[in-house]
């Protein structure tokens, strides 16, 4: 059977762009089946594009070939790479720090560089600006269709050589772990965190228990408060806040039935930071 | 030939959840063929998505299977299901509501409550916030790809007894119907109301006719005007209102080429009613 | 192998329309695979549905079967139609200028009436308002599974009776060529001329020469600066202006990382207006 195709973009999906992507795969195989992670990536936003590949990659079969166009050096030097997940899922996008936290959480078992040269179609040549066309999407579908091999893509260079974003990791000191809000869970206003649950699990703290949590803009203490650790939202009240392990197992904070973020002004990514300690007897 | 899935949920298509979805029941069975119906549910919406599963399913073939996820009640004990429509189709839903519309039009034929120990798909124990990923999405594949059969879900319970919204029906007194308006054509600001062509119809008002119609706001009428009941907007001028038979077999009521809901600021569902009688002459 | 189908409108993905379509499609034939180009033209907007046709429709495999639904009549004697593309495809589209880019650029070689009557649907008479479900998708998944030929769809028509918009060409005066701009590539803010490269090389400016470029607003001058052809963004300085040729190979304005549109309050089709011409030494 033929592999997969994913796409994602920060193209949206109210133009044409997307479209005259599958067009061009399809075209190089009419059999290949194609699927969507999201189009609304922010533009230019690599860090989303990265955290969104984490949310959905490991659940899709080995082989299955992501393509990702969040590229805001188009046109420039950056590299184009295709790279084998530890799970055997194949992500081809520009090197430019969207494979961080699959790299992080995951890890890259092997990664190559796509030769631009080969890997764009042919009569694309005029335009430079729509590589997630020409060479991507192409290359994707190339490989998708097993009319080339991983091999066959280029140059094959080393998975630490990965252009790699920065304050993924959490940290641990004395009793309390830190780390980042990489998103929210835009709907419903949950924090999510870096921090995974083994990391957090090092703090001791078990479901029923209750945590000191801290959340700072920089310099300025936005939120305190104590916060039970929560099997599922039904073991608080309503409008009472949670401590709790989302669906890509790392510590989220929330309001059950309500909307933390906007409750208290919350934003993500540096210079937001969330500290966790085991509450005080 | 597999059945067909067929996703619905308030997760919107920002983040990676809605491929998540997609990846488990691909890893289930990798021929099986998915669609969406919409992810643009508004948050923890039950009414909207029972609404739009009835503008849908009916088009479907028999034993297309839908997944259907708006589920403020996730974790806590609300009743997960599968029910079987009188045309056929399957809908996996949390039994909150959301099969009403249907149950109302179309008809349930059969029920059976999803065993969550049993339709829990492996290595997914730990996490209990995305059952759409982990419960739904894993046991609408099972049964769409013929590894389970619809009995193999769990226990059959009367249809009868599945949660129903409040305020389905439209009624009639005297010379006059009445119901709720369902919903906006949200592009084109039409008002859609819960009164099908055939309640209607009672009120013996022929296509070119002229009603007699008043929508309230609670006990504050916000519109009366004389309306004609027409075959096509082309029955009508520019800037005219109009009844007319929506793509659902109901009564709607629009402006041809403008926007009803806006014009006179009109809003859905309770405390909202609109009262329709044969305009006398 | 069937024809894929791919559809277009302006419907929205936040209710069941869409979704409505592709059951519809694939009750007549459930083999058929079907794509989405966009359905989020804004409401009645031709000129748009007209322009995202020629962004996707060339890069997909002859006889793939297009079903674009933008509709201010429907229900009024504009035409149904099914056209043939120069490069092979279909496009079924009610027959009111959503054509116009498509027959500019890449040609109609032949076009066919849709017979309403023939191409309704069983059972879908009452409701006058949904063509799109009930004649488009309809008709277009019976030419896609090949269960009636393009001459079985009704009777041919000259293609040069096809409704056209207006101020489709660029033209050139003395040394300057002057066009509209069709469209913003709405994320990044970038002009997206009608002026394609073949007529604007006509002014013997070569990448990495200067242009001076005006932009009118009516009879306002809204902008006026001399700018570099550049063949790649990184050619040009990060918030400096560059003329390129765009993905669709006509010229377009950007400021590179920056957003054009928004810089200089510049907006879309008639009364703007776009005159370049070489810079003079």
């Amino acid at each position: 059977m033929k592999s997969f195709m994913v796409f994602q973009s920060d193209f949206g999906l109210v133009d044409g762009a997307v479209s005259a992507m599958y067009g061009v795969a399809l075209s190089v195989d009419g059999e290949l089946r194609i699927f969507d992670l999201t189009h609304e990536i922010p533009p230019f936003d690599i860090f989303e594009g990265s955290y969104r590949l984490l949310q959905a990659v490991p659940y899709w079969p080995a082989n299955t070939v992501f393509v990702s166009v969040v590229d805001p050096g188009v046109g420039t030097r950056r590299k184009s790479c295709a790279a084998r997940t530890k799970g055997g899922q194949i992500i081809i996008t520009p090197d430019n720090g969207t494979l961080s936290h699959i790299a992080r959480t995951i890890g890259i078992a092997e990664v190559r560089e796509i030769s631009e040269a080969k890997g764009h179609r042919r009569g694309s040549a005029t335009s430079n600006t729509f590589h997630g066309r020409d060479i991507y999407a192409y290359t994707g579908a190339l490989l998708a269709s097993g009319q080339i091999s991983f091999e066959e893509i280029g140059e094959a260079y080393d998975p630490s050589d990965i252009v790699m974003l920065e304050d993924l990791y959490p940290s641990l000191e004395g009793d309390t772990v830190s780390g980042t809000i990489e998103t929210l869970d835009v709907r419903f206003g949950s924090l999510w965190t870096s921090i995974s649950k083994e990391f957090f699990e090092q703090l001791g703290i078990r479901p029923g228990e209750t945590a000191d949590v801290t959340i700072m803009n920089g310099k300025i203490r936005a939120y305190r408060s104590f916060v039970t650790y929560a099997d599922t939202f039904n073991d608080v009240e309503i409008g009472e806040a949670l401590l709790y392990v989302n669906s890509m197992e790392h510590i989220a904070l929330a309001i059950n039935q309500g909307n933390f973020a906007r409750a208290y002004n919350i934003g993500t990514r540096s210079p937001w930071r969330i500290l966790i300690r085991k509450a005080r007897d």
